[in-house]
């Protein structure tokens, strides 16, 4: 949806009038509106162009549609963002009409985490990515109040960052491939995505080029059980780290069983979502990967990341095509986890903020407080 | 062990020769010796006397042994304690040695908590209880840096703390047993300690004197699953909460049995120390008892009810005969409780800290930052 839809769509409307402020209002009007001592909440849709366009088991696309969220409060600002790449069901329309229902006006201390995130489930069911636009924004406000970073907070040694790794699609034309290929170079661990028609050629072709550890995330696009396993021996062959989502989110059996037989660790992305999932997912997974746009956020995110730990269960940090707003507050867990998929940022060409680097192939969080990020 | 023995066993001297600063120099002395930017760790053994003497299923007891603990850094003093009742194996010889060895001065960021718990375990396995005295006080200086208490760090409301049970001992003495009760009106919930030979007796005095519901602790006390399956309901039809460590923490069929049956719940406490016991506890109880001095500490102890919530457990949060320090400590996490037991500074006479407060019998916790707790 473009901006003219958009607004035709009401959504507009419904923004200015539930809600003190409007996104249009995003700079300084807001100031002039916000109440003292309540949350105030603005938001505007920003569309993310991609810098390859993407190719997965099921859809391309070019582009991610994405909300950029603030809250003030006395003065300070907090940053958030929804990110909705389309098979996760949410849309601009649906984050926008969710954040217009919202009246944080009623809370007068950003502290209350877990009441506001009771609020945000009373308003409405889903909504992952909308609620995660809020948390992240008020995680960036208390840090800011707190004058500390989430890593600071959480007790966490910033240096025990794992890499990142760094994702390439398949590409039909070779010349395309090899670019793909070559702009990995300052990265230690590459991803792929499969469930294609080209699984081992892209394999192939990075090894030719690079020999650096490959995780693979199959989409649940592996039907077949015998073949999932068979295809799990020939990825451990070739230095491949783990497998994310072999088969469908519904085939728990059929994972189940290739959990058992595969050399790989068998995490799971689309089957899972929130914290209560975790348990389903032991029976049937070695590991999780979590992403702010499906655990509603950073609080759920660090309770699943304790949870999955404590159930002995690998950790993987994932995110959507995300500005380095999100990625950034994602990546103030990164020193709880096995493996980070933190490169979100780096796939998109109009980032609007500065935040994590990779130095080294390693996640390397900012010393800023909040999320640690600054608007560019 | 007093003071005199304790200095004869030579701790002091170990404390002496590998701590900046000795328990001796608690006060004033350890400001000049302190190093800048530094974690300077001292402490020093204080005795708490009860205001009645303990009967549980095993011991008597009129004291509990204990260790005041300080952290200072860069001019702030981080306060935390260890109590070490018998029971658990742990002395003020044994918490003094241990922290005699640490040296906490190679940390110069106390917001480090997790590397520091690893440097803790590093230095030997066990000593949970001196283990939780350096957690505390690190909380306690962290959030004053942060200047916010815990409950609002961890997101919590404390408008959603329970009501806090306070214990009732039994004694043959009718005015005793009396008096005793009649100290319970300002509170709405009441404990009892079960597994001697009065158990009926007690809860039938109780129940002549005062109709507020009852949590049994019956401290491995019952031997015989069936009468102890007999004892819970008789207890359920006197308003009575849940049964907490019904039977040996050795007999986890028996609990199991027990728990399938009983129409109360069954509470881990002796059962369980620390996080990874949880999920063996998920198997024959219905909840958790988390202590300080069992868990190490408020890191681990929030990372246990996150855990037990998440495998849908009911969680108390119980404490030894501590001081304000301590006990406060344990309150911040009391919002995301079903039950507390939060009494132990009120049966002590001899608190040496202002922190919680029992308002209308539900704990009330402090509007001061880290721990909540000053120096009285």
């Amino acid at each position: 949806m473009d901006r003219r839809n958009f607004l035709k769509a009401g959504v507009f409307g419904a923004v200015m009038a539930s809600s003190p402020i409007s996104f249009s209002a995003f700079g300084q009007a807001t100031k002039t509106t916000d109440r003292l001592g309540r949350l105030n909440l603005s938001f505007e849709p920003y569309e993310l162009k991609l810098r390859h366009s993407f190719n997965l088991a099921k859809s391309q696309r070019t582009t991610t549609p994405d909300v950029q969220v603030r809250i003030s409060y006395d003065g300070l600002t907090g940053y958030g963002e929804a990110s909705m790449p389309p098979y996760l069901g949410e849309s601009v329309s649906s984050v926008c009409s969710y954040l217009a229902r919202l009246d944080l006006s009623q809370f007068s201390d950003p502290f209350r985490i877990e009441d506001i995130h009771e609020y945000l489930e009373s308003v409405a069911p889903g909504n992952r990515a909308a609620k995660a636009s809020v948390d992240i924004a008020l995680h960036d406000l208390v840090g800011k109040i707190m004058k500390q970073p989430w890593y600071k907070i959480w007790g966490l040694n910033p240096d025990k960052c794992p890499d990142t790794s760094f994702t390439v699609s398949y590409d039909a034309d070779p010349d395309e491939m090899a670019k793909k290929i070559s702009e990995t170079a300052p990265y230690k661990v590459i991803k792929i995505k499969m469930g294609l028609d080209h699984d081992k050629e892209l394999v192939e072709s990075i090894r030719r080029r690079s020999d650096v550890p490959i995780c693979v995330d199959a989409n649940q696009g592996w039907t077949d059980k015998e073949k999932a396993l068979e295809m799990c021996h020939w990825l451990a062959e070739r230095n491949c780290l783990f497998v994310e989502q072999p088969m469908s989110k519904d085939a728990i059996d059929a994972t189940a069983w290739l959990r058992e037989r595969s050399p790989l660790p068998i995490i799971a992305d689309e089957f899972l979502q929130r914290l209560p999932d975790i348990r389903r997912a032991a029976g049937a997974y070695d590991g999780i990967n979590i992403k702010l746009m499906k655990s509603t956020g950073m609080h759920e995110a660090y309770q699943m990341a304790v949870l999955a730990r404590a159930l002995g269960m690998k950790v993987m940090l994932g995110c959507m095509t995300e500005t380095s707003c999100a990625v950034t507050a994602a990546a103030q867990l990164a020193p709880m986890v096995d493996w980070a998929d933190l490169d979100g940022n780096l796939l998109i060409e109009n980032d609007i903020f500065d935040g994590l680097k990779i130095v080294d192939g390693k996640v390397t969080l900012p010393d800023r407080p909040g999320i640690g990020v600054v608007p560019v």
